[in-house]
């Protein structure tokens, strides 16, 4: 086994802190990884808090990892000692089911196994996250980092970018498309950057006027601040897809009046409480749809790694020791970051009692 | 000018009655018809009452003709004299704009124009429909009725027809495929016929344990009536398409958990009141789309119809004369129809007043 030091929570409502806990010896395919960097996703404090349902505790969140190789199995073949590597939200699916085999593990039919809060299949205990030193991974649930991005920049990609990354394929962005990005914040700010970066006309939709020159630096060609009605009219029936990263309800409907025919508004954001639903006609006269997407599957996953070490992108973030993560799930709620916690694992030290 | 006789409403309130007026002389394009019958859409009773809108009045409804050619226009190359021919919803459109290039007039950006309800072009006048003994039409959006097939029965495929048709075409429906349908009325009744004749395996929900027996003489393969929890989780994550025509506020979230990965919902009923919001998760977890689709466009109507030719199909109507129109509307209002009234224009006498 393998001596590791977490961040975890001890309940739904008490402050994480640091916990040892041991990963499980690698096996003929594994890979062990020394953590660097782990960035913070409002699904950690959302699961931690036990508003998703149930967990065990001490629960280690964290699924935006980014750190070095230091030992792998003796069957592993694509990784070895001294790689920069990455781990997302998956490390694990049944790799048998048809999803699994079309490059979608995150819809896996079995269910994959989350980076924490599943079950690992090899010892049947909960997993654990990325706010941790160490992590045990099955080799093809493991990425590579491209050797020219800031590795604790790169870490939000493993989530807040391969979740924006694959609707925006999916959809099929490229040049002479306009995409909205509903929402600036972790996912949002990626999405703004994929999209340009992928040749689309970008127009960010915001409630914060603060935001708008933050959003036009990211890439956005087309800044509208909420209830900007003139804006909105001079947009209307233009957007070919629209991402929409804002997890609290709103109006929809005023948004999916900017798609064209055919076009789509794919939700990332999971809000708790439903959406407004809009009228039957915003969907019919323009065959309009409506869509969600969760994460990306392993291949696309490492395809958009590659996009961004061609095109230099990485999130913007603010890095911060361990010790600081409480601070940072405060600020976290109250969106005051620009635009992602990024943990340095480097500076968890073990538990004094 | 050509005198014409028609079944009007003169106010949103009061019956329907014989009406005289006249029809614009057929122009270089322009074909003559002689109506034979015409079907009784909800989309009638709901524009002449002013539910969807302010109109015009006096207001002959009717967008599901069927008749013969008795004239056309000197550079009318696609028809002749004694041709049995169609109109459906349009009588005309742009026909400049990339949807109308596309063959999707229904989506015409300048708006296409409606058999009744809209302005005709050519006299700027209100358009008229079909509950009437004769329509001129650009020969453009007359549609071929296949020889073989009832002329009467034939009349709903023009818009009940198309309006299930396009959408089972666009989202690719066909062996291999599981089909859900919504309601079995006017629309759902032909959805069921048509899905099935493309080879898919359906499977219908509805709230008449009634009409269970009658959604299999349909061709429905499965048939769940609303509140079998059995069968709905039976179905779970495996339909592709659901065609819903239901166009009152209803649970689309249980319908859209019978979806499997990528699977759509598409709505073809004009709710007036929006149905509650799926939870954001039903979207995500397999990336389900809600969508909508509008009539069809001219080019695949005929695909339709002669898709109807091949393989016999045609609406179940019950066949009524002029003078009981209001009765049928009243009936129409209880769902008392299997599946679509249809008008008999041979039996419309002028007003005596």
């Amino acid at each position: 086994m393998i001596p590791t030091i977490g961040i975890a929570a001890f309940d739904a409502v008490g402050p994480l802190a640091p916990w040892r806990f041991e990963r499980r010896t690698p096996g003929a395919h594994d890979v062990q990884i020394q953590i660097e960097y782990c960035g913070i996703c409002h699904s950690d404090l959302h699961t931690v808090r036990g508003e998703w349902g149930g967990i065990a505790y001490p629960q280690v969140p964290g699924h935006e990892i980014v750190g070095r190789v230091v030992a792998v199995g003796p069957n592993v073949s694509k990784w070895a000692v001294g790689d920069r590597v990455g781990v997302g939200c998956m490390v694990d699916s049944c790799q048998s089911c048809d999803p699994c085999r079309d490059g979608l593990e995150q819809y896996c039919e079995a269910g994959n196994t989350g980076t924490y809060g599943g079950t690992e299949k090899e010892t049947g205990r909960p997993t654990q996250g990325g706010y941790s030193t160490a992590i045990v991974v099955n080799e093809d649930f493991v990425l590579r980092i491209p050797a020219n991005l800031d590795p604790a920049a790169t870490a939000p990609l493993l989530c807040a970018g391969v979740t924006t990354w694959s609707p925006l394929r999916h959809w099929k962005i490229g040049p002479g498309k306009r995409v909205g990005v509903v929402g600036i914040g972790g996912l949002g700010h990626m999405a703004v950057k994929l999209a340009a970066a992928m040749g689309a006309e970008v127009v960010v939709l915001t409630t914060s006027p603060s935001k708008v020159e933050d959003a036009k630096r990211l890439g956005a060609h087309h800044v509208i601040v909420s209830g900007d009605a003139t804006a909105m009219r001079a947009h209307r029936n233009t957007l070919d897809l629209i991402i929409d990263s804002v997890s609290a309800p709103h109006d929809i409907e005023a948004e999916m009046r900017l798609l064209r025919l055919d076009g789509t508004l794919c939700i990332v954001g999971v809000s708790p409480e439903t959406h407004p639903m809009p009228a039957a006609f915003t969907f019919i006269g323009k065959r309009r749809s409506l869509a969600g997407s969760l994460i990306g599957g392993i291949a696309e996953t490492q395809e958009m790694l590659d996009f961004c070490g061609e095109h230099g992108i990485t999130a913007d973030i603010e890095r911060i020791a361990a010790a600081e993560v409480n601070t940072a799930y405060e600020r976290m709620l109250k969106s005051d970051v620009k635009y992602r916690f990024v943990i340095d694992l480097a500076t968890l030290s073990a538990p004094t009692a």
